[in-house]
């Protein structure tokens, strides 16, 4: 029987916890994926089908393996965990990009990975320090978009803007800039956003034509998943009305 | 010293954890505070003036108490407790109203609320069943902006209808609906939501005017404080321009 350990940053491996999240494992990372663990009390229904049918098409072996999921889900009602292998990807140089500073929260980054996916948007910049795009916590809140999500890490903003310098940057600050609904977006762009507790530091309102989400002052700010995903709706909004 | 317990839903007192929302508290709700609960090894710089003048101010006696930190806020980084008594609040008949049919997740909620104040929108209506507003998690999430919404539980959605019946009906669904940039809301209106898992019944289609955030095939739906808080920024777009 396979031997799993609570996630560790360090590792090469993670885990998708739960039948949704391995499912889009299976469909978009096959090739990463190690092997899949059922509890012996899962019961075998339709989603058990596209699972094993999944499993047997890739030679991804499914095994019955209750310590994995007391190890790595004690608490929870999960049945399936997927084992993969962390993957490695490339931002597209033609396509429009969200760019992190500093994320710093899990839960944030899994939640605006499924947004950047449900609106069209699916390159991602990371520049570090930043949370663990593998941490479990960030797949799940992703519900399995991760698996879609094409992203990179940078040690500074200076590194990203060295290899993507065509990008028209719109940082997103409080102070200032440009009141987003004015906004006509110059493609291909980068839609920046600073660390949850702090924002962008001001000097980010040289690097591009700065924007701010128009909200009254009864709040210090908004959520940060729900301003990159408000971000990425204004201006993917002539994108999608084409697509339709 | 005041014996504290762990939060239940059914107790008449909540707490708001940490140095910011008991602010927020003693700004908003003077008259629901109860009494505020200091750590010892709170360091007393400007934020905690800021907390003894308004505890003076509105005669609420500020207690070092460190069993309540042990029994509310046992591994966090929380060095004042304000402990409040639950109150009711009325929804404004000529306002508009965010509608959320059974919520389900405590964070959500509160971020949800948090996104309401941002865009001037502050009126709540909850269709049980429905997560508890009072719960430290929503508090916390919110940020403090649950002490600045007006808020009211219903049975069902008839009951919500019964005395808001000129109030502009715009369920939120997948299936059909106009696509959100394309509507004009008519004030006042209600901005209406579903579960987290579930998403409004099909029969709500027939309540009003059904809209639909443009998205991508590529995910199920998008989270629902995001789906909410684009809704909010969309509707309060003109609004919060005439303000500025």
């Amino acid at each position: 029987m396979t031997v799993v350990k609570r996630y560790k940053k360090e590792q090469n491996e993670s885990y998708a916890l739960g039948m949704t999240l391995t499912i889009e494992l299976l469909r978009y990372r096959p090739e990463s994926t190690d092997r899949v663990f059922m509890h012996p009390d899962l019961v075998r229904h339709e989603a058990y089908d596209l699972l094993e049918s999944l499993c047997k098409a890739n030679d991804i072996p499914l095994e019955v393996n209750v310590r994995a999921f007391n190890v790595l889900s004690p608490k929870e009602n999960c049945f399936v965990i997927g084992l993969f292998r962390k993957f490695g990807t490339q931002l597209a140089t033609d396509q429009s990009h969200i760019v992190l500073v500093n994320p710093a929260n899990a839960g944030n980054l899994g939640t605006i990975i499924r947004s950047g996916i449900g609106f069209g948007m699916d390159n991602l910049a990371l520049i570090r320090p930043a949370v663990d795009i593998f941490d479990p916590k960030v797949v799940r809140a992703s519900m399995g978009s991760l698996f879609k999500m094409r992203f990179e890490y940078f040690d500074d903003f200076s590194s990203y803007i060295r290899r993507f310098g065509r990008h028209n940057c719109y940082p997103f600050m409080l102070q200032a800039g440009s009141p987003l609904p004015e906004v006509r977006f110059k493609e291909p762009f980068a839609l920046i956003f600073g660390n949850e507790a702090t924002g962008l530091p001001a000097l980010f309102s040289d690097m591009g034509q700065s924007v701010v989400i128009p909200q009254t002052d009864q709040i210090d700010s908004l959520n940060l998943p729900i301003a990159v995903s408000i971000a990425l709706y204004e201006s993917a909004k002539a994108n999608l009305k084409e697509r339709a």
